[in-house]
């Protein structure tokens, strides 16, 4: 079972669209961050500040990135990335488990 | 902002009721273990292998605990514990944060 080890965990979770989509933060010993989250079925679009790779670790969506007109569809899982300070769409038809990772850049 | 310093986080999260309620596992030094959990609105029961502590650190809800027919509101911020081997029942009227521990008896 893939796990982080040695990290810091912020107790209070994000909340976004009425609870469809929740994180918590996971802070590393390098100081970099990410978040593990759940998203519910719907659509959203989301933007970024740093950049961001978005694992996707069970899911069935498919997503819109930024300057892109082709969607990128995603069964079990996957991955993409997003630019810094730009917005991307994403439609959830199952409940996704995910993980994004913050790049300072 | 509350945090859990020098733990391990399983990267997984646990799925129930359809993404309803979700959480994932914080495991401490000590090798006890809690859960950062989200409930989204619904009725729900839950059966417990170890004794647990439901801290609720946002909500509007109430529990019914097990052996009891009085229902205990929690709006915002409360606590509530569960014996070991039991079932109890939630209502839960806004998404709610919560954190549990669970107790080695």
């Amino acid at each position: 079972m893939s796990k982080f080890e040695n990290v810091t965990v912020i107790k209070q979770a994000n909340v976004y669209f009425d609870g469809k989509v929740t994180s918590r933060a996971v802070i590393f010993g390098d100081g970099t961050k990410k978040t593990l989250g759940i998203m519910l079925p719907g659509e959203y679009e989301f933007g970024t500040d740093a950049k961001e790779i978005m694992e996707i670790l069970a899911g069935d969506l498919r997503v819109l990135l930024p300057g892109s007109s082709e969607w990128i569809e995603i069964q079990g899982q996957g991955e993409f990335t997003v630019p810094a300070n730009a917005k991307f769409k994403l439609e959830i038809r199952t409940v996704t488990d995910y993980c994004c990772s913050y790049i300072a850049e």
